[in-house]
């Protein structure tokens, strides 16, 4: 039913990963339903069989390396739109059953990765135990298997775990984004802060294709603040762009931007205007490239058309 | 009255110029009033003055070196807008009272520029007389001043010349291009083949300024068929950009084109817009970039904004 | 030793991944010494410590995601280039200790991810085991823990694994992309069909900068196959470009490219010149910007300098 | 003999024009011969048959419209090198034999309208007359054709004329700017704030063919300070570009940027590097593009190819 907000949601599980402690951020989540998928083909695949009314899933940056699934899954099969963004700060703890002696440490190869550093200089003997993602690493320890785990807290939480070190990565800043996606719809309302997602497929082969694309954009003073290539499927060396814009489709600047990139690309795939999630101010258009300019020359072009 | 046909015509005189032979393409300057003014401001300011409804000025390429002079005058003082454009080819011949030996030539210098090398090769030894106009040339003639002049036929005609030789431009595709000029009004319906004229000023001193402007009209694939910089009279180095491009106001193209302009210039003078006079068939814009692909866009963001 | 062809290749392990399929087709590789890595980044800092004298990554559409890994291990620590690719076609076989029925099937989430069309047609019911590696999914076919893996041809043949099916992957055109990375040095010698990698940082909330590094690119005619935006670990939303253009370093085009780049980004990484491993021809370099064209406006520049 | 400062120096005449009085601004012209020409065809045409080592004529915002003359003498026959500019102050003179009431002031069209607003006010009833040139006007007041000329002060003097008015012209800035013009040969020593001027020929009917022009331009911080489309003489509607740029050929930012334009261009025509004669401080590059960029550029580049 249209107007009735979201009240199943899916995500990546299992239940104690980073993507539930996203979700548990938006407040409809935290009334209704959560349902943990295996992976996020599945969890999308679910919005698009309405057997949820919206699934969240990393999207960049991910320390389970989910971002190019969520891309391939977004854009293959019936169109879904992003309706809200999340971002979580990556704040790795060391947990276990209880203090003691670390002789074995697991963890997802990419959260190991982001905690090299710690783990060198505090735990060095301790033998590394590579499993299939963090929240399974919290299980293997409350099952015995390791005596430590690298995770996000709330697997800690959720698995009864004493927690041993926080904050524990090399890099303190890194975060997660995850995207709130649903079947298409009217987009949120702007709020003066907001990104539009897309994929553009250009022409193989094209020497300066992109540079249109990107063209497209800076025109209108459209930022970008993230692009991907991504081979198509098709061959190696066949690409889409994934594209993350500053603004909102019912801004003029977008709305012009995105017919010029529907013009000159050979497809493009709207994925979403949503809210930006950080206290960060959005940065300001060029001059002469406020919302204020183009109503200006909106009014300027109907007095030549009517000789005023 | 507005909607009522021009009646009166001013056009830059004298009598038997180029610039009256253009005037009579026209059949509303036919059945109206012809006046001939001494030069172009004073052509314009006619229309401003409402002693004229239109006038005829030489705008490219004229014989008579008009051209900077009529860009200064349209743009300087009240607006005025290019309603139609005439292309004359400039077929200069040698006229005389009678056949006879020509020991003594006259025509404007830059008449005579386009003559030399037929001057050298038929009539070596002839003096030749430079006076201020072609028309001046051909008055003498009559008054036994000169032996023949180079003129257009027109003066030939109007001041009772024998021609002597035809068609003796050394570059035979020599042609000038007229505008007829008005006050401010509806531009003329889109003939699928039209023209737009405008004047752009920019920020002086700015790498890539002018780059800004041309990279508006490419996006949209509105081709630019004149460019010219000129001093804007603050001083020397101070320019603006007097620019052709094909299309029409009321086209989609030429509109998102124009309000580009508007925003990123410091001003913009529209000129008009007006079938182009010309047997050719207009460029076609770039694949992607017609009047189709332009309301196909509009369309597909219309559906993007009511989520269908 | 300068000028000594690498002999210890490291690369990411455990033996049986696509990875050792990868290495074992570059000849010096199949008479020196192979040395599995655990993970990406340990493979380069055996390079970086002279561990190794080489060692071959995936870079691109990896089954193991390994991607962004590798690129962030390229860029942080002191400087690498790649100097050889090597393109494998992603092959997946279903593989069994003996054939029988199938009731469980291991695999990495990544490589389920390819075949699920086809596991969904052939083996609705068995149960899916999700793995650490297609490497590892093996091995627990070996020991019992699956009754069949999803896995390369290579990782079946070393543990001894029956193939029950071939090529299984639901896109068969699958491939992955390795790069073989050693400390720097001199560039292999241009081939004709090379491709120039790098990593350039631009200042961030700049609109347009990112227009501005294509353009050094497509000015100079030299063509983008592949773009990756990355956090540049300070903070999400700050973002480094990974770039794969055509070309070598040693030709003009590319030369004058890097300088441009060099000039305009705020730090440009150069990644290596190594020739593409492909069967396709590259892309020809637009009209007027072939080599033969740079060559002839170097000359044309040298006599306009000495005024001849 | 090269090498001899050029002692010869055809210019626009005749005596008392403004060309002659930007000409006897050049040291080696005041020692030299003074050779007055009847018009800018004939003056660089002196040149190119050695009757002359070098020609000063009006380039740009001349009171007499010679520019287009200038232009199209200097792409048409050989070569020729511009190899220094005088900008003269425009400063018009009302001048008459003696003092006295003046009912009749002869002058150029393009004088007139340069002081039209000073005439209209202090001598609203006198008769314009006008004549071919302002040297030709003051002669015509001293044959007592005319009471009183607008002409430059040079002419008045040259003619022993009385003047009644100084500086009258309606926009006191007026200046026109000269170009000396040579045979081939080694450009003058850079300055620091210097001038290349260049005629480009683009394929016609190509939308984005001017943008690649100026792309090549703005991409090495070359500035354009002016751009003129002119007809190529075949037809209307087909153009050449004249362009002046600020720097030198031998600067590494323009030599790179020519080089470019030749590669992209149908044909590029090198009309010479020279001072500017300003007192304002060129315009300096945008950051990053200074020549110790280009420098440091270089060397970077030479380091990458040597495996540095």
């Amino acid at each position: 039913m249209p107007g009735v907000p979201p009240s199943r949601f899916a995500y990546l599980g299992p239940s104690g990963t980073f993507t539930e402690a996203a979700l548990l951020r938006l407040p409809a989540a935290q009334r209704g339903t959560r349902i943990p998928m295996r992976n996020v083909p599945e969890a999308l695949d679910a919005v698009r069989g309405d057997d949820a009314d919206a699934a969240l899933v990393p999207i960049e940056n991910s320390v389970e390396g989910s971002v190019p699934v969520t891309l391939d899954a977004l854009v293959s099969g019936d169109p879904l739109v992003i309706t809200a963004e999340v971002v979580l700060p990556v704040g790795f703890v060391l947990a276990a059953r209880t203090p003691g002696e670390v002789t074995s440490i697991a963890s997802h190869p990419h959260a190991l990765a982001q905690v090299r550093r710690f783990l060198r200089t505090n735990y060095p003997d301790a033998a590394i135990v590579e499993v299939l993602s963090t929240a399974a690493a919290a299980r293997d320890v409350v099952a015995g298997r390791a005596d430590a785990c690298v995770c996000a807290p709330l697997a800690a939480e959720v698995n009864g775990l004493t927690v041993l070190d926080e904050d524990i990565a090399d890099n303190p800043g890194a975060a997660t984004r995850f995207a709130l996606v649903s079947r298409p719809s009217p987009p949120p309302p702007p709020t003066g802060n907001d990104v539009t997602s897309l994929v553009v497929y250009i022409a193989h082969d094209k020497v300066g294709a992109l540079l249109s694309v990107l063209t497209e954009l800076a025109v209108r003073g459209v930022n970008l603040t993230r692009i991907e290539s991504r081979p198509t499927g098709e061959r190696l060396g066949r690409y889409a762009f994934y594209l993350d814009c500053t603004g909102h489709v019912t801004e003029e600047r977008v709305g012009e931007a995105l017919m010029g990139l529907k013009r000159v690309c050979a497809e493009v795939r709207f994925l979403g205007s949503y809210p930006r999630d950080t206290d960060e101010n959005p940065v300001a258009p060029p001059i002469g490239l406020g919302n204020h300019d183009f109503a200006d020359a909106t009014r300027w072009l109907q007095g030549l058309r009517s000789g005023g």
